[in-house]
């Protein structure tokens, strides 16, 4: 750190991503990302974005829009896209948070949120799930922060329903953002949602049910006015966000919507058959809605089942709060890779009986 | 508008950038874009980052990092990579400014930073440059506040030389940002006082000089705290800010590095060029250290001057801010481009003596 920076920022704790080791080193299940290939024509999309590359792109992302609407039914006004969906987040944050309102979210799930909320220098809600780890949907009526909530939520990959989403949102007067990153792995959303409710900021991405956690694609669906909202901030920032290259991609991704789609049931297979699988080697799974699977061994610490796989080349997440310490989340990878998984564990608790 | 948009920020003006026409439409020389189609292998690169980018982008850059040295003579701990240079300059403006300290910069130069201190709640100062459109390297010493300087500066296309640049930052305590990104065209850069200086940060682009502006790729050089500093900030709001395409489509690109130093070899050629032959219709021109020529004519107004090539089929911008109102900026695009643009011009001078 120099003597240069902000004070503010100085004992500012930066977000730990999952360890991103070099490719084939591990079977690489710590950070939920797509286990399959992009779909066949997606490649030539990027091939042919680069001859346009030196002209900016286009801000409005008009091609890509017009697919996304194709497939989630809803573009124009409002719809905005983000480099990844970080950045959709923390667009929301500063946006909707503001020094006298501050931020409200759980004490378990997605670790940006109180980064973003340290960063901006906001007052934060934290609002522990109840003891099975689930939200609580009437915790958060009323509330006079600004609500950030993980749908299904992250780590635990728990969801609340459409319907416990719409008992928080009508039961608040301000802002409600819900983080769809995993929706497309547990069969619901509440996009609709936003058509009756203009308290109501959608988030998404296309890292985990799309395959471009690298190539950052991320999305918000809100009634128009937020998104006029968000746009202001994104032009007061960086109006090309979304790359070109990306743009395209992103496109062509959605043209083989069917492809990733059956790609996401497969996932889904994948993970109840795995789940099943560790419960019967004696784990506690929370049935999830994600493409990950929480899990813990009555007898075998979160951290010694992480570190042993490791030693097996699997690379799984292990996280060091109190409340979650016990726990693993193994990210849902091909149906060889799991097996590789269920290897590994059997041979690890076998190892040590 | 929503209600829900925080104070701050309802009253921002955002950054304008200018238009972005549809390919093919208009003869493009508003936003200072390479005219030049990519080195023939970038398009492989870009092809062959699709099959990897279902997994998190690489966050130190290393292929990217590894080439950058070899071209530009940094690497490692003194450099960071960014979604385009606006994002490092915010960064920067994170990092460094700070609700006590502020930015400093010129009445005429990049209009984002400005944008930008607005956004942080920033006290400026702003420093006019002086009858000739120059920046007077004195008005910086000892200020109070962390320091912008675009060098060469934009719209005026004048530049300081590497020596003023250094009587600035060694006569400020504080935080110095020397944003190159038209340093490409103007022979020199200040890349070297880095290693000198710990309080100075020199931004760059790959968007201009580089064919890149619509796949987004910037950088920071800077005196190893300081990169820290600002990865602490990028770990706190998008550890994955530069995707996997661009970072491939990057590499490919500084791996083809003297392709890129021919064309711009062209490129400031046909700018001497085309500001000669505009000298002798009239123009007063500034003479250009960049991809851009400043202009105005003693006899017709910049906008009218805009317009008119715009009726031609010419897109170059005018600023409506009053110092320099009189004026046009016209981007350096190829011969051909620039033949077009004396045709036309001489067409609407012509037509209304």
């Amino acid at each position: 750190m120099s003597i240069f920076l902000d004070e503010r920022l100085s004992s500012l704790k930066a977000y730990v991503p999952g360890e991103q080791p070099k490719p084939g080193e591990f079977i690489k299940l710590n950070t939920n990302e797509f286990p399959y290939p992009p779909a066949p024509d997606v490649a030539q999309a990027a091939f042919d974005a680069v001859g346009g590359m030196h002209l900016y792109c286009d801000m409005n992302c008009t091609c890509l829009k017009a697919e996304f609407e194709k497939v989630f039914g809803y573009g124009g006004n409002n719809v905005l896209f983000t480099n990844g969906s970080d950045e959709a987040l923390y667009l929301c944050f500063l946006a909707f948070c503001g020094k006298n309102r501050g931020a409200a979210f759980a004490d378990i799930t997605y670790g940006f949120y109180s980064v973003y909320a340290d960063l901006c220098g906001l007052e934060k809600k934290i609002i522990p799930l109840d003891n099975d780890f689930s939200v609580v949907p009437s915790d958060y009526y009323g509330c006079d922060k600004t609500i950030f909530i993980a749908n299904p939520n992250a780590p635990t990959g728990k969801k609340l329903s459409v319907e416990e989403v719409e008992g928080i949102v009508k039961n608040n007067n301000g802002i409600v953002v819900i983080d769809e990153a995993y929706a497309d792995f547990s069969g619901s959303t509440c996009a609709l949602l936003t058509e009756k409710y203009k308290n109501l900021v959608v988030v998404g991405t296309f890292s985990k049910s799309r395959g471009m956690a690298g190539a950052r694609l991320g999305y918000v669906i809100a009634d128009c006015l937020l998104i006029e909202d968000l746009n202001k901030v994104v032009f007061s920032i960086n109006p090309y966000n979304v790359n070109s290259l990306t743009q395209s991609v992103g496109t062509a991704v959605l043209k083989n919507n069917d492809y990733y789609a059956e790609c996401v049931d497969e996932i889904c297979k994948t993970r109840d058959d795995f789940t099943n699988r560790i419960i019967s080697l004696g784990f506690e799974a929370i049935p999830s809605y994600t493409n990950f699977v929480f899990a813990k061994h009555p007898e075998y610490s979160g951290e010694y089942i992480a570190s042993k796989l490791r030693e097996n080349g699997v690379l799984i997440r292990h996280f060091s709060n109190a409340r979650i310490n016990d726990y693993v989340r193994i990210s849902i990878g091909t149906p060889e890779q799991m097996d590789s998984v269920v290897s590994a564990l059997k041979k690890i608790i076998g190892g040590l009986k």
